[in-house]
């Protein structure tokens, strides 16, 4: 027998240097139970349509379980020739049972084979990264009471804009997880497609079953178009995507808080034990988990980027540059799954310095809104009130004082209406307080979405 | 008054080089009716919470109405100065009106108003290119009854696979435009969310009424965190992935449609006027709108590209980095828009060279495997079938025939049991008619699959 | 005369959808002062060649110089009929001078013409840049002088780590724009190769003079291979990295800058012709044109990447895709060329805050390495001298002091042979005074370095 | 003694996650030759300085050399607490030698060891594939002398364009990969500069002697700025660029390659032992070599974008976001090694199909400019020649002839002084003869082309 599964119409043996290129065994391992998994209802299928016969089903069953348990146990050999997982599986079958091995490959291309083994371990992914989520989101509202009568500064273009309470900034990052969420649950769902039965490309001239393949695998759908299910790889770009944004969120929350826990802006502390040193500095401790979670977007996005590039003008069917495309997302999603591993305990452990936060919470005029907000009430239009907010500022600055700090005079120069009741807006905690509209920061408002957030995540899990 | 909207707390005016590097009038005043439509159900808000009274509404209405219809006739001026769309209008009302137009302003800021204005374009743009992608896909439908007969090769490799119907080739693409169409669907929701009222980041302390502007709108809900949706631009990502996966996909079509179209597969005839020529080369006619439409595709990935390292580390919320996502949007939209308002009428008028297609449609043993499938069900092992295949094949292509022109003594000398049976599998065309799995390119199966598409697509026009 | 330069071989005329969608005279009219230089020097050697008469010559530049004047005036006329810039400048010459201008054309073929006016293109845009960057070198080394006693905190994971002179951070990006302009002086060879003569791809077989031609436009080399040069498009993704890297250089910059002048950090004055305000928060002075240079690195990365996939898996030779590439690099170039622009007068005229970085400058313990240097001197190993550093810098962090602060009896508890002159070592100033190392902060380094870059930029204006 | 070399000022240890996610030794292992090289120049200079004595130096250099050797062998261990290749060095050396291996690391940080450390490698890989580029042009000029008779069609737009000599198509691509020579030897400059010294990021107040250090190493220079040095990584970029045009110049001759073996082009057979087959059509010989090459092209641009990102907006000096820098460009490096080192012998090996190629040359009127040009030497117009081709062709495709067999009355009509001499310059072979301008493809331009190529390579080896 030929030594590799399409030999046949070859007269020579492949070139050493090329087995080693092509191979894909040294990361398509990790499809191993999708693999046994796919082959199993294959089989299943090939024996009601009368192609296997229950005996030659139940050699394979046995004989598949068994090599999967050796694989988990690390003692199944790996070796280049074999090119990638799905032959070693097949050729350690057809060791073991002959010829009844020799027919599970029936009515199945190898591309079929591997895309619905990888469909099958992108459902997995999406599975655990949903998972990870919700748990992050958990850390984020758990932190929700203990924080909850901290402000600290809002910014805008990095600098102070308006006061927020802690948990209306924990709040904000759960609504991104959650758009995160939703997008990998719509990505699930052009994800479990099944693609099994398509061949080559054109289909089979062989009674199958598609439709029981797919039920058996948990598929929602069973794929219309052979042709089409050949060379998509949609679902990958997809949640290359999803894994790209939520690496993109990341680096958001990393940059901020690497930015909290600077001598200046001191608002955090991380856990030590997710800190590093220098070799050089004696006095450093540093953020590393946080820079490398920061850096780590760049190779998320840059794997998307490869994956885009690898599919551009590629023809119809399958080709085999498409056997790159697993690399690329296997590095996307360990390295999103690992840095949203480390991300919920740094969210659940770090804490605020309340103390060092509130030392300089009047700096910066965050209450200028608020104060433009109440000349508005006063029927100032908004663009006057404004101005003459922006005008309070300039003196304020020079006297280096906040608002609350200036006298009445000030104010009634710019406005000859005013009394002592506009001390009542200034100051933050006033300011804060004084927030009424749905969404605000106020604290009502931010109770309310507490307690929308903590039903919603004790209701999922 | 100030020259600028925020000018009362500075003390000197913009330089003219500033001016013009941050303006965003020269891309953004495609806005203007999703501003104009935006202020007018803030306004009316505002108005029904007692922050304006009838009057000043009738007037701020009317006034934003006449600009419009300036706008549309091109007789609004714009300048430099006043940065943006935004900008453009208010000054204009309040040049109109005066204070009125000053308090259009209340509870709103600048970033809120462009993350609405953006919501509602991104909206009305899935719209548009949900449409192009019905007609296109009518486009390859409505070719499927006169190519019905046509039989084509199906590649895998770019090498002679298995012989596929024209019309399957056809419905294959639909499928890549319905993923991307449910794609733009699902992108359309988490679009569709009312971010007005956010304000700076915080909310605001004045007595709006968000509900009521987003139901005017026509947003399905409404943004529950002031600071998460003052900062998000996650919509703005998603539709340029969508963007990109169509871009793709028309890749890929246009690379087969220019190999197609060379002498040497000679399988297609663009319409002339689809093509241009050379000014040195006096006899070419170049597929050049497929070429552009393949090279455009860069420049949507490129743009989601640029998008993502625009927003990587940006802390919270809106920083001035934010105003570069819209000329990334509007190129990768316009880009793709163009490609598919020439796609469609190509896919319509394009015609198969039959005869070129069909006299060499034995070449490449596009009958091998359903010959494979046949010693399978004759019970031989798929692997040994394969392997036995391969053989005959060799021996074909040293004697340079079809599988069909083998003598049987040959199809014996494989495999002692075949008798001349065996010819009623072979040749393309007897191929073409033994599939029979679901979504196989079997003329039956097909022809459910054209009916489905037909169907499906009368119901949505 | 057929309407287009290619139009004989059809029979129809361009369908007017794709006039629109193939032109490129809406980018490439600013390649027209090249066009014209190009066609010159190609009718001169023609002439030498014999392929024109003196006469025709003649005629052929007066109009040619008159349609250049017209262009420049802005009275010549565009439409999309005529595709690009080349096919304008033609016809118009042909109007004016009919048969000898249908001559001009000849031993040429357009993207032949395309690529010289390209080359030519971005050996201008090389120029430029390279003035720019020397520029802003100057204007770093300009202010060295009135910053040189200014100490600022050097940062490693942006935490303070040791002290720095304000010279020897501007120099520090002396360096990076050095390189910069160097890899431009580098790129510059590979793009002044003259391509002229290469014709379709095979070169010509009339008696042109290809060296003559390349004097005439400054090329220092002439392509060797027709075939090579007609597809290559290396120049211009060489041209878009350098871009890209400059781009780069100036988003740390830009980073660093906007961390400078928040509140927190506090340590420089934007000149406020350089800022911002909010529409609605009246305090806000914002530094928009520093975050804008940092968004924009992402569409100057973004149009590489565009780049690449552009020219990715294209076949030789010329193919149409490739007429994307002017769109993308013209963009990079007026990116980065416009915040250099920019960047220049902001370093310029930007002030450090003195006082208030001095405040803090003994926070964050910038002399803690020096401290185990000092120890390292007296013959304890550099690893032990970190440890012990490390642990004095705990007992300070405790105390809330400096080290210099700390008693003498902390220092003997930990190393017993030290003795008051441990203090010469301590304190911001004195550390930076110890420094030694050849490019390191000392002030005689920096001053030598100051020394270093005064001349070099003086010669090369 | 602490566990990690910067353990002092921690009261906590490392999370075993954290250590797992900030390890790099699982990649960076493989820059232990240039670690213990850098150690050793480096204990060399500070023993001449005086901070080490001859016996110390003595130990350290017989210690290092020791663990060089258990390192080469795969006796070494290596443990994720140990961090990186350097701690595992330094650690080794300790534990061997105790006090005097603590003391290696004075005046050093490890940043400043990294950065050599990898400066040294990258100079490594660009004369690896310096040398891999020389071999792959000797490949294409080693098959010029048994092509040199074989004419293949020239394309534009992947339509037939004009005929090219086969060695003028192989010296095509020695100009391209001549180009990325030249970029590789100009990154190679940059690259050579050396940062040891630089220590945190100020220097260092030990009198260190820097040229000493970049002498022993090779470097050609010494880097001026220390602040600078520690945080730049453009070399690292820019070798990622000159891999990614490598990348690009080898996708573009994949496709090229994957055409000519496709049944329709049928113009080359690649060797046997470079392709492979499918699992489920036995007539299958896939081009699996070449698609991997063109697909691998987007890890190497994804990774250059990852890079990108990386560094955009980081702030001076090191932060650890810089790590990620290392497996992107190893893999960026990897990979387009192993594709050259495929890309050699396949050059080498491949044979044109010469009777299929030549049995279809006058297809697609490769003559059709040199007709034109031939009109243009008797004194017409070229527009008006290109014109009057055009005509002829359309009759010529009407009739299903090439030119040369369209009859003299066809030629007169269109031109009547036209002669029996036109049929001089008609048909490919004879169009080919008459190409006489510099790097055409003329036999005796190409002739000299080779020679020139044979030379060159000749002094190089």
């Amino acid at each position: 027998m030929a030594a590799k599964a399409w030999q046949g119409v070859f007269e020579t043996t492949t070139d050493k240097r090329v087995e080693q290129f092509t191979e894909s065994i040294s990361f398509d391992h990790r499809l191993y139970r999708q693999d046994i998994a796919g082959s199993l209802a294959h089989a299943q299928m090939l024996t009601k349509q009368g192609l296997l016969t229950e005996e030659e089903y139940a050699q394979i069953e046995t004989n598949l379980k068994e090599i999967e348990k050796e694989i988990e146990a690390g003692t199944f050999p790996y070796q280049i020739e074999l090119e990638d997982i799905h032959m070693h599986i097949e050729r350690a079958l057809i060791e073991r049972i002959g010829d009844t091995g020799r027919k599970l490959h029936t009515a199945r291309s190898r591309n079929d084979q591997v895309a619905t083994d990888f469909r099958l371990w992108v459902r997995d992914a999406i599975d655990d990264l949903s998972g990870q989520l919700r748990q992050l989101q958990k850390a984020y509202v758990g932190r929700c009471e203990r924080d909850k009568d901290t402000v600290i500064p809002g910014y805008t273009h990095l600098q102070r804009a308006q006061p927020v309470l802690a948990p209306h900034y924990w709040l904000a990052y759960c609504e991104k997880w959650e758009r995160d969420w939703s997008r990998l649950m719509d990505c699930r769902r052009r994800v479990n497609v099944c693609s099994l039965g398509s061949a080559a490309l054109a289909g089979s001239s062989l009674p199958i079953d598609r439709e029981m393949t797919a039920q058996l695998l948990g598929f929602e759908e069973v794929a219309r178009n052979s042709l089409d299910v050949a060379s998509d790889r949609d679902f990958v770009l997809e949640f290359g995507f999803c894994l790209s944004v939520i690496a993109l969120h990341l680096s958001t929350w990393a940059e901020e808080w690497i930015l909290w826990s600077t001598t200046e802006f001191d608002f955090i502390d991380l856990p030590e034990t997710f800190c590093t040193g220098s070799s050089i500095m004696p006095q450093k401790i540093n953020p590393d988990v946080l820079e490398l979670i920061r850096g780590k977007t760049a190779r998320v996005i840059g794997n998307l980027q490869a994956l885009m590039v690898l599919v551009k003008g590629l023809p119809l069917a399958y080709n085999r540059d498409l056997q790159e495309d697993k690399p690329r997302i296997f590095d996307a999603y360990d390295t999103v799954h690992d840095c949203l591993a480390l991300a919920i305990p740094m969210v659940e452990q770090a804490e605020l310095r309340r103390e060092s936060i509130a030392s300089r919470l009047e700096h910066g005029y965050l209450d200028a809104t608020t104060l433009m907000e109440y000349f508005i009430q006063r029927g100032i239009p908004q663009r006057k009130g404004h101005e003459l907010v922006g005008k309070l500022v300039r003196q304020a600055t020079r006297k280096k004082v906040p608002l609350a700090e200036l006298e009445l005079e000030a104010f009634q120069e710019i406005e000859p209406s005013l009394t002592e009741e506009v001390y009542e807006v200034l100051g933050v905690q006033k300011a804060i307080e004084r927030f009424v509209s749905y969404g605000s920061t106020s604290p009502a408002q931010v109770a309310k979405q507490v307690a929308f957030w903590q039903e919603k995540l004790a209701q999922e899990s």
